[in-house]
């Protein structure tokens, strides 16, 4: 692991059904979350449609401004799933059989069941690095630092444990989370100073409802634990002043 | 309404919270939605950071690709809130206390609780069109073709009700769901072949698992109605032929 510095990415969600309101995309939250605990910060999301321009147009850009970019969706057996062939003209590499993942998926199946639907599956970017999948077989596949992934959550999940040691984080980005019986403009003035004091460390605050109440959460991140210890210490100093109750969430 | 003209639009998620992975967009979906059934597709989705510099080139970039753009986040009363003032400087407005809103906020708090935070909530861009809130309040804005909305989900979905007649949409975008008890891999020649005679027309399939069941909706999208119906008909063939089970969802 490289400390000390900041490690970036990017997630970019291939698929017209989170466009049209169809289908919820809960992989960010699931990719985010991860790719924080070893120390790598999402920079950007970005949701578009399965069109090869702009799957190509958005990767080429994403790829050379972050260091990391994990793509979901659009390397299933169908028609409209157009990721692989994509990423292929990104990187100005042949779209061919990837062989071991022939291989893999040919003792996945039954005997007579890898049809041609499944073996659109193996066409990868030539040289591609799999990134296997213990949930359904079909891999999914990493060219530099661009890494894509099935837009199956359940799938996509089963994935990433595999990928954990292939993602060089730096120092993983720590975060406190203080909640409140209070709304946020009875604590807005004094989280400006605390922000204001504290440049490089981040501070949010989040309102929610809960069993009928409202309430705020201050959300503390930064990479270095004291640092958030001092914020914490300064927000604690101004809830016990205003007699703010603090609450479980 | 302008019929037979595509109108689109970029969603556009301002949000630390988001990219931490925290919490689970449900704005997108909410909004898709919305702008789907008054003949809106969403073009793209974007989600970033609270940083201005960000936020302002990002605007920039969407306001002239799309014709129109929603975001959501940043509009309360915590400094970590940049929208309204990132806004105003996309534009070229001055930031400044509109005086509409103020009366607004000031009629809905009790005597002596329109506090210096809650104040923050009516700075706005110079001569900003109101979007009422009914559940809280505070109002978003609407500079030319940029519409800034709240981040909880329950407060801008209560909003979008008064924006419908402000947005000139076109045709509304029918679609048509087609489930089955199968897997991806047994349709995808065949829908390939059908996506091709029909190069016009959206068709996208989604593996699904419901009670312990594999299965995929086929879902057809258009703003013809006939388009959508010769397609099905194509389906329901090949279907039949193959003796794939229809099933409800």
């Amino acid at each position: 692991m490289n400390k000390n510095i900041k490690v970036n990415a990017a997630i970019l969600i291939i698929g017209n059904e989170i466009l049209s309101g169809r289908t919820q995309d809960t992989n960010t939250s699931t990719l985010a979350t991860w790719l924080n605990s070893i120390g790598v910060k999402v920079g950007e999301v970005r949701v578009i449609p399965d069109l090869e321009k702009t799957i190509v147009d958005t990767l080429k850009f994403l790829k050379s401004s972050y260091d990391y970019v994990f793509t979901t969706g659009g390397i299933g057996p169908t028609h409209d799933e157009i990721t692989a062939e994509s990423v292929s003209k990104v990187f100005g590499l042949n779209y061919e059989i990837h062989k071991e993942a022939y291989k893999i998926l040919e003792k996945y199946y039954k005997p007579g069941e890898f049809n041609e639907g499944r073996q659109k599956m193996v066409w990868m970017p030539e040289n591609a690095n799999l990134i296997l999948n213990p949930t359904s077989g079909a891999p999914g596949f990493n060219i530099e630092n661009v890494f894509c992934l099935p837009g199956v959550p359940s799938i996509l999940k089963s994935m990433l444990g595999g990928l954990t040691n292939r993602i060089v984080g730096g120092e993983p980005i720590l975060s406190l989370t203080i909640s409140l019986r209070t709304v946020e403009s009875e604590i807005a003035n004094s989280l400006t100073k605390i922000q204001n004091d504290n440049q490089d460390v981040e501070i949010g605050s989040y309102p929610f409802f809960q069993a009928g109440k409202l309430g705020v959460s201050i959300v503390i991140r930064s990479e270095d634990q004291s640092k958030i210890n001092i914020c914490k210490s300064q927000i604690l100093e101004f809830i016990n002043n205003k007699k703010i109750e603090i609450v479980d969430r």
